[in-house]
């Protein structure tokens, strides 16, 4: 018998029929003789209501009302599940953050969890209930609701995992695992059936949709093993787990883009030290992550630094950097909406060469400007012009032949 | 400087417009200086939205599920009032059962307020916030979510006035304050100036949609002040208040009705001593409240038992009593949801007779058959066939000249 937990995401409880068809799939995993943790999302368009909902009443909404106020499209979604359970004859009960003591930081909207008190859920598992988990929220200490991010269940479901000490933690979606690319955008991408903690990580941050990047850091903190599935398909999903042997071997193992940038540049700024911190200082304060930053060789005294933030930061981020370009004498801020991050990861990088000079001359072939380059030992990322996304992703796809199993580390034997 | 509690009902906060409308309307309160708190029920369609997705996942949810469900409603309107109130400039906060220590006991659906923590509220208020609580809902000892059924939002805003010593509890709602009877059905109906906490129980219990009877209580027992007032209309209300000289002088003081129950009625139950209790037991365990009840004189040994319950609790109270009836020996169970309550009231008929004959006069000359009638020291209630409703009420209103101020007592003189 082991310990399971289960995520389904917004369009796997979609509709009463999707919750009805999770409520099956569930039933079946718990008797199969498992111990059952569920973790659920909203209803797919739910928080997007509510979100449209806070907006119409101002354009920034308070953090704080707002986490009270999304955290309900998952307190929907729990008992519903809950109820179909009981419907099938499966005891079960559903609860949200304060009840079963998950607890976060106090970073409203994009909250991290601290702690997990697993009592409670230890007591109901003891009792034969299924326990159901509203995802994505919890409680500060102070009993403030929380919520933690876009895709924040996955963190919830992983956290959950790790803290019960399960034995493995199937994360259901509405993709059959993790993909060497979009296959919305690339025909040719193939399914992986494995995939390290660390590659994970660098196509989740990077804008592959699958896993929320914080669920796969914990995932990897504490070694709990994943596994991307689909809810539609009864197929093999693909398994994030420790690096092994075989996966050194591969150069690339995955393609991946991110439309959710946009990129701010604050030009001739006085070169001293300290004015990059007197720059993102006052955004990490406001909780804005800033993706890929450069900065240009100085002249005269003088510098450019450019960098990227996500596009619900976006606004936020401009206010504040324009306040700060006035402060630190800064000529001008120019902002663009319009670009797209592409990326190569592969663990095999660590231990190959020469794969940014291929991506580079990829790129250039089919005369894509690239304006930013930031790299990792896993993976090499440049901005490009919004339009060419697709076109640079199935390039770049095909020049590592990332169609074929293991072809990728073929051209460099 | 006074304290007020403000409660805004569904259709009051029914779309994001009217949210803004009741932001501007407590934003006045408090700039005139008061400490204000604010109720707010799910915005108007929300509540029955969400039943009706746990009623297609199945027939009968379970109990605690349907509460965290249905609680989400106030969930979302709370947090939204306060981000409105902050756009004007009007520092608030919202909160929801736990979070401010709303204690009800563990009757899922129809829990009743045990004791509310001040404290929280308290500290918010003296740093000069508005505090606005979802209505509701509460928390039990055990951290379950309950809510208080229908109307429970009324009865959130007088505990909260009540445990907070506030001087005014005021309730807006779509109509604009107590009327002799439903205008909708009586063009002639009449907005009451006050109304005594005796008669507004009996006009709530007997169905006048304005007030949920548990607030009532509660402010009869703790003598909280309460104006019914409209969200829409800036017109004084209607006030439920202590009994007075002035309300003792009128014999009835209004006229309801009220289409929301059913009729069960055992036939040819053995009349032995015990078998009400054996009856009603199983309903009462269930939390089932019964309305009327009679039980017609005993022939042979056998009597007939008749009584209503609202057609929420109908189908659950019809399967108890077939199960009881089978068990006590009784003859037969019937059926009839095709009915309706109609009721006088009035302080007045503690110290004057002859409205109960007056009453059934009326009825009579209409040709409309009485099926049960129930008396209490101030009203007076029969069943009457559903489809004479209306003329029933119309009837009564202008027999005991309800269109007059004061004019029901002249008969008497």
């Amino acid at each position: 018998m082991a310990l399971i937990v289960q995520k389904f995401g917004g369009t796997s409880v979609g509709s009463i029929e999707r919750i009805k068809k999770v409520a099956e799939r569930v039933a079946r995993t718990r008797r199969e003789g498992n111990d059952v943790v569920v973790v659920v999302s909203a209803m797919a368009g739910e928080t997007d209501r509510l979100i449209s909902l806070a907006h119409e009443i101002c354009k920034v909404p308070d953090e704080r009302e707002y986490d009270i106020l999304v955290s309900t499209g998952e307190q929907v979604t729990a008992p519903l599940l809950a109820m179909a359970l009981k419907s099938l004859g499966i005891k079960a009960k559903s609860f949200i953050g304060f009840q079963i003591g998950l607890f976060t930081d106090r970073a409203h909207t994009k909250a991290r969890i601290v702690k997990i008190e697993t009592d409670r859920i230890k007591k109901e598992l003891s009792e034969g209930a299924v326990v159901v988990v509203a995802g994505f929220q919890g409680i500060t200490e102070e009993m403030e609701i929380t919520t933690l991010g876009r895709g924040g269940s996955d963190t919830t479901a992983v956290a959950l995992a790790s803290a019960l000490g399960a034995d493995l933690c199937e994360i259901y979606t509405d993709v059959e695992g993790v993909y060497t690319t979009d296959p919305n955008i690339c025909p040719r991408a193939r399914k992986l059936k494995k995939i390290s903690y660390d590659e994970m990580l660098e196509m989740a941050s990077l804008g592959s949709k699958v896993l929320q990047t914080r669920s796969v850091e914990i995932a990897k903190k504490y070694g709990v093993p994943v596994m991307v599935r689909s809810s539609f398909v009864d197929a093999p999903g693909t398994l994030v787990t420790k690096e092994d042997e075989e996966m050194e071997k591969v150069l690339v193992s995955g393609v991946t883009y991110n439309k959710n940038e946009a990129k701010i540049s604050v030009t001739r700024v006085p070169d001293r030290p300290g004015i990059a911190a007197r720059l993102f200082g006052p955004l990490a304060e406001r909780n804005i992550n800033v993706d890929m930053i450069i900065q240009n060789i100085s002249h005269d005294g003088y510098t450019d630094m450019t960098f990227t933030v996500s596009k619900e930061d976006f606004q936020k981020a401009l206010e504040i950097v324009k306040e700060t370009a006035k402060e630190i004498g800064a000529e001008d801020v120019i902002a663009d909406t319009e670009i797209a991050k592409v990326s190569v990861v592969g663990t095999g990088m660590r231990s190959h060469s020469g794969v940014a000079a291929k991506m580079f001359q990829a790129l250039a072939r089919e005369g894509i400007n690239i304006m930013m380059i930031s790299t990792s030992e896993i993976k090499i990322s440049c901005v490009i012009d919004a339009k060419y996304t697709e076109l640079a992703v199935r390039t770049l796809h095909d020049t590592f032949e990332l169609h074929k199993e293991g072809g990728r580390i073929e051209e460099e034997r």
